[in-house]
């Protein structure tokens, strides 16, 4: 085989055998293929795609490219899920907690953010004393004690897709379903759960702008997990506003409480009801999706689903005893005009909090846990001129960054006379 | 400028301004750029082509990318002639005396070839003593005394295109209409000529096999030359069977020289009187195309080309006093069967030429000058089986693949009862 021909074969739309994928991806590592073929392979892949078979092949040599995690010996289900990442989406810190008072292990391998929010693990770290870097013994022992750990990865998870994502992000070749489609299932394969859920999201704050897209997507990892005996279901939700109203790190986590407590948002709460129940019946706790999602209103209202959180936080050394840590200042941001909010860019408020230092702007920033975002106002709420938007919290080592912060978020309040169209939360359920 | 977002421009069918192409093509050559990066571009090109302008910004960018050359202290009009190559070509030996008979100054940088039959270099070297290493005031000077030179190149001609054409050949991209234009057209920019004739190939011996794809590359590389200010004319011609009779190098010189004398392969004359005639009218010595054909057909019949190629063989040190050495053994090849020759697939007898010594098999390859083939029958010839169709010359360090190249060039001679289809040897002239 010679790296050559297989980029041919691919330009000219073939096929490629698991073999050839094989060749690929090994000589990338070894790197008796060189980066330039790489590159140049995938963009051939950009524009030509995968058919399911190779998208399912690929995944598979990218998966066992290192460590491949089980957790068979704790129990024979572990489920999992995964959001495409957006702002205000503190969904981990709700419906893990969910599932696992359902009866359901959850062993969640989470990241940190790039841009826009902090990820979940810098949400869970905004918590006092908690740690996140609980790994082998340790992790199964939490497992099996109280269902549900979240932790940082530790073991060597796919380097092949470490290495490709990062030449795909400098050679313009990051937006190919099939890749991306591989690159987020080879991880979820590789982390040790067999049932897994996909929160894919769609819209100015979403990487798939366009629900299609997304759709899109979605449906390629789902047969990717069936192609590779792991039961996937994806929900495909909206990111064109903000989720709920904190976008931040302690914010998100008090409001991930107040949910877990029965008051959150109600667009928040109604996702994170809708992924518990997926995850539930898919983790044989309940009859139906449908079944799932009233079994999981029913840990809302009677406070199981806080008490787990409660014993995670717990577990992995955090302590609320003394509340969530507050930011020193609070900013009021004001209607520029009376009207009903149209549209709030979600994009353009994760720009605002990472201004405030939520966020990380490069790889090296270090986050504020007390830093955010506050939304008074959602789309479809009236506001008059001058009524308070949105609370900026902030400490001052970030405070020359307030004004811009402040603009941003005018910035992204749409306010007009008209009756905005609210589209559905939820778009829809690949299965 | 960011190269990643110009890949993503380009991969999403953007135009480039040659501001952008100079950044990639400086960055590639500073090292700014990476080749994973580069090579991701060109498979973006390979998808999306580039428009005329671009065509035109690419090909006078990659031109000063190195040393430009110029005669215009010699002559006013310098003629240049291109083949994109094939089996048997030796047009440059008989065309380019042709034209400086004519009066028109012809400064002529050629290559080495790669595989299949030598350059016009190897086949002028294995004339005894000839030297082709000629540069700075001896090329000057031999322009102006004699008015032709054929030398190998040693000034930094087009880096960029050096650089390129490897990348392209390991990741799968050569085969790209602009690309392949700019790349021939910056050399001959390069080079110093004003008014410049390509002979395009197509056919099973040439790169593009399909006369469509070479009518395609030939449009490129004339509308290059008009927006460059180099007039430039294309001649179409095929390569599906060899041109003439001999494939080697000491045995093309022969063939070359019969021409010159008058009686040479009239498909090969032909050629030669059309390419001849077309660069004596761009110089400015003949009315028309046609009459240049008419003022080269004359300098064949009275001698004057044939005299000007022994003046061209004398000045670069070479001499005919002992005539051409010839190799030690011949072997015939014979018909397996009674027809008619219905197709001689030339890319298969270059490749027996080569198993024989007279090309490179590796680029340190050593070539046998006297090993070659002489075919007996071409398309539409009669035989009778057993009669002999070709005959191979050799030399013993060679003999080991002689049964190789035996059954080569019977497999390339297909005969059958039906009266074959002669296409036009010229097939359009483009300008």
């Amino acid at each position: 085989m010679r790296i050559v021909d297989l980029i041919i074969k691919k330009r000219e739309g073939g096929e490629h055998s698991r073999e050839e994928l094989q060749f690929i991806i090994d000589g990338y590592l070894d790197g008796s293929v060189g980066e330039e073929q790489i590159s140049a392979w995938l963009m051939a892949v950009y524009f030509r795609g995968m058919s399911d078979q190779e998208t399912a092949a690929l995944t598979d040599i990218m998966q066992h490219s290192g460590d491949v995690l089980t957790y068979a010996d704790v129990s024979d289900i572990i489920v999992d899920k995964h959001s495409t990442g957006g702002v205000g989406d503190k969904t981990t810190l709700v419906v893990a907690p969910l599932v696992a008072a359902s009866g359901v292990p959850i062993a969640k391998l989470s990241g940190r953010g790039l841009g826009f929010t902090g990820g979940t693990l810098d949400k869970l770290e905004s918590i006092p004393g908690l740690r996140v870097d609980i790994s082998g013994e340790a992790f199964r022992a939490q497992l099996n004690n109280i269902g549900i750990v979240v932790a940082g990865q530790t073991a060597n998870l796919v380097p092949a897709d470490k290495k490709l994502y990062a030449l795909r992000d400098i050679t313009g070749t990051i937006e190919s379903i099939p890749l991306i489609a591989s690159s987020i299932m080879s991880k979820k394969l590789a982390s040790g759960a067999n049932k897994i859920v996909l929160d894919v999201k769609f819209g100015s704050g979403a990487f798939m702008q366009q629900p299609e897209q997304a759709k899109e997507l979605a449906k390629a990892m789902v047969k990717i997990g069936d192609a590779l005996n792991r039961q996937t279901v994806a929900v495909l939700s909206s990111m064109d506003q903000p989720l709920g109203y904190a976008v931040g790190n302690t914010v998100e986590v008090q409001e991930a409480i107040d949910t877990l407590e029965g008051h959150g948002p109600a667009d928040f709460t109604e996702l994170c009801l809708t992924l518990a129940g997926h995850m539930i019946f898919l983790g044989g706790k309940a009859l139906s999706a449908e079944d799932g999602y009233t079994k999981a209103k029913m840990l809302l209202e009677n406070g199981f689903a806080l008490e787990k959180f409660y014993q995670l936080i717990k577990a992995q050394g955090g302590s609320l005893a003394n509340g969530l840590p507050e930011a020193e200042f609070t900013a009021s941001v004001y209607a520029a005009r009376a009207g009903i909010v149209q549209a709030i860019d979600a994009k353009t408020i994760g720009h605002s909090s990472m201004l405030l230092g939520a966020g990380r702007e490069t790889k090296h920033s270090i986050i504020d846990p007390t830093a955010g975002i506050i939304l008074r106002k959602k789309v479809g709420e009236t506001v008059e001129q001058g009524e308070v938007i949105a609370e900026l919290h902030y400490n001052t080592p970030y405070a020359y960054r307030l004004d811009e912060a402040v603009k941003a978020v005018q910035d992204a309040y749409v306010i007009d006379e008209m009756q905005p169209k609210i589209l559905p939360l939820i778009l829809d359920i690949i299965e």
